[in-house]
């Protein structure tokens, strides 16, 4: 496991952390240019191709929200899911990027005790046709490439919150939590640890490629969200919950594909490096461990549907799936294959029960994000200590609730903020006709519905 | 053209097979480590890429699937979609792997003579970060990448099946027969060829990707079953035939696509290196190949199906682009290019002539699946004769038969094992409401079909 | 920026052009064979990568253009992307490459001056398993991977023009223009800039990856089209422009995500080398580049459809999204991420402003390919000039301007045969029912519309 690193500030982080880049085997072999050269542009392109599944995964959470609303909202939530990828890149290069990296140039705190505030600044690529010795960090990536993947972790934090919130929220006010979520929530909390801030430094916290900061992230931001909107009109009503059965099951299932595709890249890139045996070795026991563990999250939850519901619920295969992938998140690198493919069904297991639950607690999480995103991200923090014995309990469950804190309380902040200036919701007329004429006009499937 | 291998139980399988991994035209470089290294890198990140694109083709075959069948069934066939890819990826792990590379450690047979069946145990991947002394097979590729790859191999095979036997047969029979497809029918048979078994060594039948190792065997699968299944209500009645017009065809054409792009890393990855200039230039003669073929069996359709029935037949035209692909996939590194589009363009051809007369058959394939891999598979099979002076047609015919007879004998005792005791079909009632609402209370399309 | 070249006809392009492939920082390292191999493998897999991502592109425009015409006309526009990706894979083989790529045998013209029309011949890849000596181009890539790569832009251009002309062209006629356009137009004005021909030599035009050569090209195909065929029925009625709206926007969703992501293949693999620390860097500045160009756009027009018509309007925005991509296209290496951001927004802004614009005009473009493709193509090769010095104002205006004329006149004159030969346009009973009935008589969508 390791630390994510870049050096956007000119500072050169190969002197700070020289070992990062090269795994945890052995370094560049015989101390040539080409074979220094050579694991430069491994790891550039991990970060390329793990980066471009990663960007994927935006397409795979814009199909199974679209799939999993009703048609009268289909519109809305696809307006939502392009719009958040493409502010979460523009903020993230505005201001996030060096927020999560500020490698030494700490706002407050410093590398020693480990820091709590990034560096402010946009995002700076290298010069066209570096040579290795003006290449930023020559013992570790390219910047572009570097910069395009950690990009992609940011914007994936924002889409699991539009799934939650959707059939009632007004675009606008989602948009502008989007751009505080992506340009400050996501990168601060994530320089604590991936920027070698003091969860890193002073708790020991080990979180992969990120159930707790990327998906548990997610996940607080919508359960704030959720509980200051409140459930759709109708859905709990005298004790009841109805059910609103998602409008379209193929879409949502080539959604699961998506993201579970993306995940390759998602864990896969994250051992941040490819240019030696032991990290591409490495590498390629993630994309098992990744794939199984989503396997176990899907079988976990076909055949505990079957005995509970005494019927195969898809919706509750594809989160399962979803889940499992989330679970094996935090690590996917140290367990074996039937470790990973428990953790990952131990994720399908708590689909399964979480759903109903939050029902219970009236809580309307529309996709079911939050048992997928958050309690599965918590479930998965939690598990990095049976299989890697670098992480402690104590120092992944206070990271896991000092990030939880963090989040819901900003996140809850700025939404009640939202709410007193522009209102969150729409009116219940609007609701009723579905967001996508109400607030769009524009429906997105005009032939097919009556 | 070469035998999948790999060593996962600990056996040096460098030592049995040295040059396999470094393709026909030379070895290492200059035999120093860091040359070494970068093979090994770029064969198990080609495994990589070709293990992902693969994975993506169980989206292809999902969207083909729910939009060739009819709405009501829709969400039955996401299920079983889902649920085959996940239980493959378990069984392998916990059977098929090893039953397939036993590396000399054959149950029955010998690697002399050629084995018949494999090794007993679960996949062991290599330990985390290992060295290049410590890497199972140095001259090959991590043993993670090269698991990833060979299990979608596995669970395609698993996807063939369940199109034919669609709208008509009970989730869980479907899910057990799949278990025992994945776990021992596809590995045994495999180990024959690419585990080096009795057909590689003693009949010198080449697959490259696998025409018969993978597609008719899915086929042969699929055949067995929709005889004892039998057709649909109401498709063969009073001697004619009723067309059941697909639900979507934008997803089927989408589910194409995605099938057309995975299979570059279906045929490209089968190449099985790419760390020196010919292996590398063998997997883009393979990438330029497959795609030929592939666009020569979708005009084939194209033209045929105008001349023939004075119309233009879309599901053909997707079917034949399908039978090209299958088409080249025994030998996509020989053929020039105009080959390829030739041996592809048969394929389409076949597809036109096949669909209607397993129609006159009343063998009753939902998705066309027979015609497009195990006809095709066939065609491609024997079509290696044509470019490749080390296939004999003798060999090709003699392993497409014990292939053939082996899987669907086998095939069939299953399936009548699982009728006996469960029953394959759905009652009358419950396939003229549709599968999602009888077996699963779930529609895929709530809101749509009046 | 590069030349894209290759040899097809056995000339050694690499005493012909030796710098090419290295980028503009440094050779091969140290001289060594197993560096030079490094370099070729790596090159040869950008290429294969890059080519896989711009094949997909296919998909993304059949989803986009499906979502984006009424359901009566789907199952035509499938069947014509489909077909025509398969015509350009096979016109591009017979005679496309070589007349794109002539390496010194210009049919008409010569290297000095600039070609004018290149080579006439099928393309020939390697033998099998080359060493480094048998290459074809060993300071290059593998020619299989330069023709699987050049390929897809090939047939990306005929993409662009499907969409235009949506709901009213006949089958036929529109597949043999592809024939035409894939096989003729294209390679030959495309020879001129990346085969080394006149504009590349006597007018120093720039242009990446094909703002002009690959988007103005099918735009200016598309616009003569739209001229010629006229306006679908009932679109411009009395002075008053009806909408049509597209029957499903969530396939057009996926499709612009579709074609987001294989645009990274597209301005990325242009780099044509990624062998080197520059040249890797090189396309990592590029991906970033083209996804904040997208981010851009899509911001933009989200933005101003809210200013001007008061309400965010999605198809414009993944319109706007694609139009950042096309402007990027042709400069997407030099500009810095900021730059890269202001050069997609204006695309996304040329498009709110562009289509009704074209609505007034009375051309009839159906998914907006013209204002996305052809002038946000004409605004990408302009900006050229504003981050890269090597362009000149005049260079890029009289190149936009040669190319216009050349495909714009000769598309019109074979739109013009085709119309006399043949009719290009369905009976206005036809185009009143649907082109899927009418012409194909098969449905896209059976079950669903009413």
């Amino acid at each position: 496991m390791q630390l994510k690193k870049l050096l956007p500030l000119g500072v050169a982080a190969a002197t700070m952390l020289p070992m990062v880049a090269f795994g945890q085997d052995e370094g560049p072999v015989a101390g040539t240019d080409a074979a220094s050269d050579s694991i430069f542009i491994f790891n550039s392109l991990l970060f390329l191709i793990g980066g471009f599944l990663v960007m994927w995964m935006a397409a795979g959470f814009s199909m199974l929200e679209a799939g999993l609303v009703r048609s009268k909202n289909v519109t809305m939530q696809l307006t939502k899911n392009i719009a958040l990828f493409s502010i979460a890149a523009i903020m993230y290069y505005l201001i996030g990027y060096n927020l999560m990296y500020p490698l030494g140039s700490w706002s407050i705190g410093t590398d020693e005790t480990g820091g709590y505030l990034g560096a402010f600044g946009v995002a700076v690529l290298e010069a066209v046709g570096v040579g290795r010795d003006a290449a930023d960090d020559y013992g570790y990536a390219s910047t572009g490439s570097d910069f395009f993947f950690q990009l992609m972790f940011c914007a994936t934090t924002a889409s699991i919150v539009s799934g939650t919130l959707a059939e009632r929220i007004k675009l606008w006010p989602f948009l502008i939590f989007t751009v505080i979520l992506t340009g400050f929530i996501y990168p601060i909390q994530a320089s604590w640890k991936w920027g070698g801030g003091f969860l890193d430094s002073q708790f020991g916290f080990l979180d992969f490629a990120g159930s707790t900061v990327v998906h548990s992230v997610g996940g607080w931001a919508a359960l704030a969200g959720a509980l200051i909107l409140g459930p759709r009109l109708g859905k709990y009503v005298d004790g009841k919950v109805t059910a609103f059965p998602g409008s379209n099951l193929t879409l949502a299932t080539l959604g699961t594909f998506i993201l579970w595709l993306g995940w390759f890249g998602f864990n896969g890139g994250s051992q941040l490096a490819m240019g030696t045996v032991g990290d591409v070795a490495d590498v390629s026991r993630i994309f098992s461990n990744t794939n199984t563990a989503a396997a176990g999250g899907a079988i976990a939850a076909l055949i505990l549907t079957q005995i509970v519901y005494k019927k195969v619920d898809l919706t509750m295969v594809l989160n399962g799936a979803l889940a499992g992938l989330v679970s094996i998140t935090a690590e996917p690198l140290t367990p074996s294959l039937g470790a990973a493919t428990i953790i990952g069904a131990v994720g399908g297991v708590i689909v399964v029960f979480a759903v109903p639950m939050l029902d219970k607690m009236k809580i309307d999480d529309v996709v079911g994000a939050i048992p997928v995103h958050l309690l599965a991200g918590i479930w998965g923090t939690i598990a990095v200590v049976f299989t890697n014995s670098d992480a402690t309990f104590g120092g992944q469950i206070i990271s896991i609730i000092i990030v939880g804190i963090f989040v819901f309380v900003v996140s809850a902040i700025i939404w009640f903020i939202l709410k007193a200036v522009m209102g969150l919701r729409v009116s219940e007329e609007d609701e009723m006709m579905g967001l996508d004429k109400a607030e769009l006009g524009m429906e997105a499937y005009p032939e097919f519905v009556s």
